[in-house]
C-alpha cells in the first residue's frame, strides 16, 4: 500500500512548529523527567528526532536511490543522541530539529520523486527488503510515535496529581508498546 | 499530592498553540478519519476540546469554590461535541478551542486560587469526593490524553503504508486504554 507522499510532507513539514509550540519555555518538570530508568524525557525525544535527521531518513533515501537492494542500511543507534545533546537545552535543541527537518524536506523535494520511484527497494538490517514508499511513510508515522510517547511521558509526571481521575485517562494506562 | 499550579497553567496555555501548529490545514486525510465505527477522528477530538472548556473544567471549579461537596458535578456528555461541531472547518475549531482555553485560563487566573485553596472539595457523580487540586491536575492530563490520541488516530492511517516498520512502532500496537 502506497502513501501520497504529498500527505507525508505536510505531516513531515509540521512536527517541528508543533513541539515548538508544546515544549519551548515549559518547565522542566515536564520536559526532563522520565518515566523511571531507561526511558525517555521530552528532551531525549526531541535529541532522538534530531539524531535521526542527521543519521536515519535522507542517508537512507539516498541508499535506496543509489544502492537498491545491493547495500544494507545501517544500523540506527536508539541511544545516539544521548551524547549529541550534553550540554544543550531544550530551546537548541527545538531550533536543531526545525532546521534539520526543514534541510531535509528541502532535499528531499528536490529529488522530484515520481509515483514509480516510491516502489525502489532497498534493504533494511532486520526487515530485509523494504520500499521506499514504506521508508518515507515511516519517517512521517515516526513523527507521530515520538509525538505519542512526548504526551504519555508528560501525562505520567501527573499521574498522582489526578487522584481518581486516573482511571478515565487512557494516556495514564498506556506502556508504550515498544522494544 | 498536589500539582504546582503554575505548572498546569504553562501547559494549558500550550495546547491550542500545539495543536494548531499540528493540524491547521493538514489534508483530512489526517484530520477526519478515525480508528473505525465510534471513535473519533483529530477533529471530534478537538471538537470534544471545545465541548469540555464549555461544560466541565471552568464550571466545574466554580461549583467546587460555591459548593464544595454539597452538589454533585452534572455528568460530562462524551459524545457532546457532534451537534456542536456540525458543518463547522476544523479552522473554525481550533480558533474556537483557543479563544475559550484563553478566556477560562484568564477566568481561572483571576480567582488567584492559594495553596490551600487547592484542597478544596468537591464531589463527583462516579468518585464521589475529589479536590480542587485533582480537579486542575485533569485538566492538564486530559490534553495530554487527547494529544496521545490524536497522534495514536493520525498514525493509525499510516498503519499498512510503513510495511515491516509497525514493529518498530509503539503508536501502532496502541489500543487507547479508555474506556
Amino acid at each position: 500500500m502506497e502513501q501520497d507522499l504529498q500527505n507525508t510532507l505536510s505531516l513531515l513539514t509540521r512536527t517541528p512548529g508543533a513541539l515548538n509550540a508544546l515544549l519551548r519555555d515549559l518547565p522542566e518538570m515536564w520536559t526532563s523527567r522520565n518515566e523511571g530508568e531507561n526511558t525517555w524525557s521530552a528532551f531525549d525525544v526531541v535529541g532522538h528526532l534530531i539524531h535521526a535527521e542527521r543519521t536515519d531518513w535522507m542517508p537512507r533515501v539516498r541508499m535506496v536511490l543509489q544502492f537498491g537492494e545491493d547495500q544494507v542500511f545501517p544500523p540506527f543507534d536508539r541511544w545516539g543522541m544521548v551524547r549529541e545533546t550534553k550540554g544543550k537545552s531544550l530551546g537548541e535543541l527545538l531550533d536543531e530539529f526545525a532546521r534539520l527537518r526543514a534541510e531535509n524536506l528541502g532535499q528531499l523535494r528536490a529529488l522530484n520523486l515520481q509515483q514509480a520511484d516510491l516502489q525502489r527497494r532497498g534493504r533494511h538490517p532486520a526487515f530485509g527488503v523494504v520500499t521506499l514508499s514504506e521508508l518515507l511513510a515511516t519517517w512521517g508515522a515516526h513523527d507521530l510515535t515520538h509525538l505519542h510517547q512526548i504526551s504519555r511521558v508528560m501525562a505520567y509526571q501527573y499521574r498522582e496529581a489526578v487522584g481518581p481521575w486516573s482511571a478515565y485517562l487512557g494516556v495514564l494506562q498506556c506502556a508504550g508498546h515498544s522494544a
